[in-house]
């Protein structure tokens, strides 16, 4: 049998953009088997139903969530529903022997007070959410690594902490200079109709939104924290761009030391990505796009420090369903599994 | 006061594209003043609310649709709601002495059946329906000048009964070897969420749908019948394309006399659009692009004749939100009220 | 004569997109006569050739560039040409009497030095740069109206100013803070073929270039300390957005008193811009998308104050061919003319 | 060694988006190894200079174009030039034992007048271009085989021709009334700066281009002549469309038999693609998208019949770079060298 030793996987929401892209990588994954589809309003319905293009490609329909039957069948579990959902069934998965990977917002948080804050669920899985641990693998590999829950940031906090690690890991910027104006295309807001998404409306427009009330604030102030060693409050403000796929976060930020130029940062960033193959720091004066991205778990970083304002910026572009979703989230299944953490996945965008 | 002698004009169904568009350029009528907007999903609410951008211009807020007291504040209508409702108000409003002109397919058929057959909608309006006149100036224009009510094409019609009229008008071509592969911008999907709209799924994709069985069949057909004098059918396929606003008709007949020549034809149509002044006929080799029409009540056509296979091929080109809907009503009301034809309306496009 | 009493004006640059915008919003400008183009590699070529949608409307044909020629001809003239050139024309128009309204770079510095360096091009006009007033009507209205030499702001600037303006005159800010994050669409790159500005290059991506280098620095920073009363650095950062039309500035600066709240801000830039027509002041919690402003030349501007940082970040989005080109010009010319600012100026956008 | 056993390619004329496609699907490919890339005008630069974003993948530089130094290090040679000057290099690269790919015009015709009427280019190498086999694989698979030369079709030809096989080969329609109305994103157009590629102008709108004249229409013909045993012409109809990537053919046609019903058709289409894994019947009632197929080498085909005037429709949807050049190139090359016709090709689109 061809897949013999594969890993049976699952995945619960799978009709979104998230769940489609988690089964085109999946599909094409060297060491698991797709076994289970599950969803809510979709129960019953053919994957190729609401993805003709795939009818050839994906037999599979989808079933109801049920974790009892979900953990009999699969090894592993990707979550990848709305907010506040996947806690309700995390706790038997994750009794039940299975490995977890939640896209959602429910496992970022360390503290959950925050999560309750700003997201209004109320939570009664306390115990496991302090087992998990944050899918960000550049930071967090060694904790991964020996995971059975993973709560994966989706695009924005991905491309702002990959953009800001360095800098506050190590220093060199004041922290609470740290401003994140941050663009990306439509597919993140799903696959849902929602007027703002329409072409008609979206199309030849640039617009800013949720400014200084976006809810991965916190998650980004969390992490940031976390590497500055004390609290840091970050300037975070998304914008709407008419693209289907990518994510650009630009960062500004004041350098503690003025006398540090944009090769000293571009060593800097190399250096400290070093073991981090899906990172690719860009030539001093090479600025990233996001369409070199697109198609590829990959992350660009572009560095640049200005001397007359003693500023450093940093640019970071990914593929906010990859390396923003579902490519990290099987980044993060290579490394709990032991597996090399580029396996199955793409590694050349689709460009043009 | 400042609009001493305009005349009164409602519109009913605001909020959509088409309303919108309406709104812009009635506020631009120098012989026009918008005194009423109705509606009913949005009843209550401030037009502003629905398109910010236009809070400063437009103080208006939607009201309740009732034909009476419609009629008692404007003199012209103008119904631009979904098919089927516009039916209901018309007989009122007509008898109360208004003017009435319609955006949907309601009063396009002359023949009841052929409506209902194709929409669903039970009439018992027959009466009425018989007085409209189909808004199409470039060939109706003396029946518009006369009418009180007038059905006006949307923009598949409009851009493939432009192209073809010379043609059936003259019996230049076999009728029944007419083709019409037209193209359409998502703005014509209307602004109610739909996921086939979606910026995510329509953008970079072509589509083509509702292949042989569009509603716009049958009132292509019924116009060419009557410019052919007898009945036609007529080959029509809709493609979505990732546009926000512009319809390309490219048709394809069989010339009854294969000796003619492009420049032939391109006399032809010159001659058959004198009097028209939204129609501009390309030069010879010159074949028009939707850019082109964009934000103008133009209609661009360029004509092609193929020697090696004896088919004329015309290519027709509007903005689907102006010449294929609003600007086309207000051409008729134009016409209705022994203005210039071009009154108020924009004769070039915002290119690019 | 339909024309008797207008005032004849010409456009030297043509061809461009700032100058196809000038030709068609200058044909429908009641009290002008557009009656001269000039151009240097499509002399003796018709307009209408260039842009074939426009030949029903525009006559004229591209001219020689000769002042001499020019000045006896036209009363106003508008150059809209690549940075350089305009110096080596407006001493002899001006000479002969012409108002000019320059739209390159030329005359927007004071201090030619920095012209000098930023773009290259050694000046001998020192004397006639110094007569030239900046073409921001919200900022130099009363200067503008007694001006013969108007040097217009390009996109960036204008968008950029007009949300900085009244923090900087008012002393709200720490002026070092101040970080313009700026987005533009492609048609700001004019229409000479340039590949990064190719669909297949620029669609469905996001680039951000000449990250703390470009030009338009030093012309916002001179505005921008002319505000302060003393010198202001300013933080730039351009991006490529795959809209054709539109510019979004997002600014980001640090609130002298931190107890200013959002609503004080809208109070403040309401205001501020009390007297100038073209700029709309969002209410509090609405932001500006380009697609609002795409078609006229308006400037939407919403303020946000975010209480954890003590940030204020001010939106404001322009299309970038009007307000940020040839409307701008227009609106100056007003000024100039003694006319209303909003004469001949589109007053509502074409949304969609 | 990794590559042990690999066969070593090349590429002439690397540096265009056929180019770059062929260098990232053949990276990708378990059976060969890159190992040289040539180009005129690049020669020198390294790849990564002209993609920044494969720098990490790709360490090749272009180097100039030597047939004899090319056939000792190559086994098997991709050409992506423009047409006229394959014809140059493939008599030495064959004589050397090189199989040879080419992607331009230069060997897809059997009759060379045909090629030099249409392409201007005069040759000399008629026995070369006899020994070429046409590169399409579901029509010539079994010549292929055993090719060395292959002439590769674009994407125009590859549409049209997968959806007018099975009713030409089989007789179902009367082939002189076969029209096809194609649309194609501007990546075909290449990555040379054109005014009419770039996005300010390609951008929400839609161009017909080359009516009755495109240099495709006699390659199709060609090839429908040998299915059909007989002379036949085609009326082909070329658009430009604002996607980056991606080729849809709308083809008409009359059924010879009025009785053939939409379901008939599908099961006729199914049958004759039986063994082609890269084409994809639809269901009844769908139609093809050209983003279902973006991303993959897949053809996605659907068929319908229109009682009312007896004609078939027929929708192809490619990814014009994939399918419609480079994909197919390679799929030819697997054909050639015995390997699975699918292998290192995606399967999937990387929808949205």
């Amino acid at each position: 049998m061809g897949n013999f030793g594969r890993v049976p996987v699952g995945i619960v929401g799978a009709s979104g953009y998230g769940g489609v892209q988690l089964v085109r990588l999946l599909m094409d994954h060297p060491e698991v088997e797709l076994v289970y589809l599950g969803g809510e309003s979709s129960v019953g319905k053919s994957f190729a139903s609401l993805y003709p293009h795939l009818a050839h490609a994906v037999k599979l329909s989808i079933e109801e969530v049920d974790p009892e039957v979900i953990a009999r069948r699969c090894e592993v579990v990707f979550l990848s529903m709305p907010n506040g959902l996947a806690c309700r069934f995390v706790p038997t998965l994750l009794e039940k022997g299975c490995k977890v990977l939640d896209l959602s917002a429910d496992y970022r948080f360390r503290n959950l007070t925050t999560y309750t804050t700003w997201y209004g669920v109320e939570r009664s899985d306390r115990t496991t959410a302090d087992t998990a641990v944050y899918g960000l693998p550049e930071l967090y590999r060694d904790r991964i690594s020996e995971a059975q829950l993973v709560g994966c940031p989706g695009s924005y906090p991905t491309a702002s902490l990959l953009a800001l690690s360095p800098l506050l890991k190590q220093g060199l910027i004041v922290p609470e200079t740290a401003i994140v104006d941050a663009k990306s295309g439509t597919s993140g807001g799903g696959r849902e109709a929602k007027t703002y998404l329409l072409l008609a409306e979206a199309d030849n427009s640039l617009a800013p939104y949720s400014v200084v009330r976006h809810r991965h604030t916190p998650e980004i102030e969390q992490i940031c924290s976390d590497l500055a060693g004390h609290e840091v409050t970050v300037q975070f403000t998304p914008h709407l761009i008419p693209i289907v796929r990518g994510t650009l976060a630009t960062v500004y930020a004041t350098l503690r030391d003025p006398g540090l130029v944009g090769d000293d940062l571009t060593t800097i960033y190399t250096a400290f990505y070093r073991n981090s193959p899906w990172i690719k720091v860009c030539e001093s004066g090479i600025y990233p796009q996001t369409k070199w991205a697109a198609g590829s778990n990959l992350c660009y970083i572009g560095v640049e420090v200005d001397p007359r304002t003693g500023r450093v910026i940093v640019m970071s572009a990914i593929d906010n369903l990859i390396k923003g979703q579902a490519g990290q989230a099987i980044q993060c299944l290579n490394i709990m599994m032991g597996w090399d953490e580029t396996l199955g996945l793409p590694k050349m965008g689709f460009y043009p």
